[in-house]
């Protein structure tokens, strides 16, 4: 089979730059490439657009294919288009980002991905084509999205404590933040519902547990929260 | 001359939502499209990605071929892929937006465009294609750009009055504000520099003239300014 058209088209690919919490550090979803060209290399799950699928299904398929990753809350990041960003010729690629959980996903390798792992952001290995740059970008706008949307919904257990919710932050925004202002900043968001639970099984004074309070949490990602520390 | 792939590639395209300022309103430019589909119809400017030509470098000539606009400062919106989104098949759009003084800008139609024009924000016609989505995606992106970034550095003449900047500020958030909280924002920000002129030609008290400082206002739109009125 060919396929013939009148003016010549660039490819069309998808790639997803799904960033994991776990133990205080910020990870990245890669693939080890088992084809040409980058064979070997480790790079963003991604692939070819097929016709009859949109772009987001297009991401959620590359990235179940090659890892196993599925069920996650993708959002589009930027489409980069540079002329020469593939030995191939001309490859336009559409680019996703997701923040998860970083337990609730089994990483499992397949199709053209030789093995698929969770990196820490700060050692990754050398990637393939013009990846740097596109994590780079979502690493950008994941600070960014901090500041004017909440987090954590989606990234802790049901019950969380403030220090964990205060943990996620720090990683995120990578700087140590100042324990009773984040209090008193998230307290006052009335986003948190207190619970008359607390941890157990710890060494040191049990902490309250808190959940969120989802229909505030959507309003306030709606209206465009501000959340400055 | 025809092109043939082993894999069905999409076309993709750019579309740009250029906004302007006027007269206290909020403007986009338009194209009357002269040929099928949708000839007839207005639409957003914009056009087939050329195979040497990176995506916004490909939008700004769309840009000036069909609407003689050109030298703006454009940023990426979003891609738009929905499977059925053009009759013509499966085309992938980049679109971009800008925010321009309209006044900087005369308009004239050319190429596939049999006219170019400025429509108030909320008075448009109909449009082609999924145009109005990515219209209304533009229109939410500018609205939110706001309560994180200054605005005004390229809209605003040389130098302004606060009345003009909270003028443009009430367009683009679609509410009026408070005269004294938004000069004690603006002015706490260290962003304007006051001069030492005032308004010519008024028949009211002459304000005061106020100019950016071009390095603050780029620093703070770098480390991501939260704007919250």
């Amino acid at each position: 089979m060919s396929y013939t058209y009148e003016y010549p088209r660039p490819a069309l690919t998808v790639d997803c730059v799904v960033f994991g919490v776990a133990e205080r550090t910020l990870k990245i979803l890669l693939i080890e490439r088992d084809v040409e060209p980058f064979a070997g290399r480790w790079a963003l799950p991604g692939g070819f657009v097929h016709m009859g699928e949109d772009l987001e299904s297009a991401a959620r398929r590359e990235l179940v294919e090659e890892t196993g990753v599925d069920k996650l809350y993708l959002e589009q990041l930027y489409t980069f288009g540079d002329v020469d960003r593939d030995p191939r010729g001309r490859v336009v690629t559409v680019a996703y980002y997701a923040l998860v959980r970083l337990a609730d996903h089994r990483v499992q390798a397949a199709t053209d991905a030789r093995d698929a792992a969770w990196f820490a952001f700060d050692d990754l290995p050398p990637l393939a084509f013009d990846h740097p740059r596109i994590v780079e970008v979502a690493r950008e706008r994941l600070r960014n999205k901090v500041r004017y949307e909440p987090i954590g919904f989606e990234l802790l257990p049901k019950k969380f404590t403030l220090t964990e919710l205060q943990t996620l932050y720090e990683i995120v925004l990578e700087r140590p933040l100042d324990k009773r202002n984040f209090r008193k900043k998230i307290l006052g968001m009335e986003l948190l519902v207190e619970l008359d639970e607390f941890e157990e099984g710890v060494a040191h004074r049990a902490a309250r547990l808190y959940r969120f309070d989802e229909r505030r949490y959507r309003r306030l990602v709606k209206r465009g929260f501000n959340f400055e520390i």
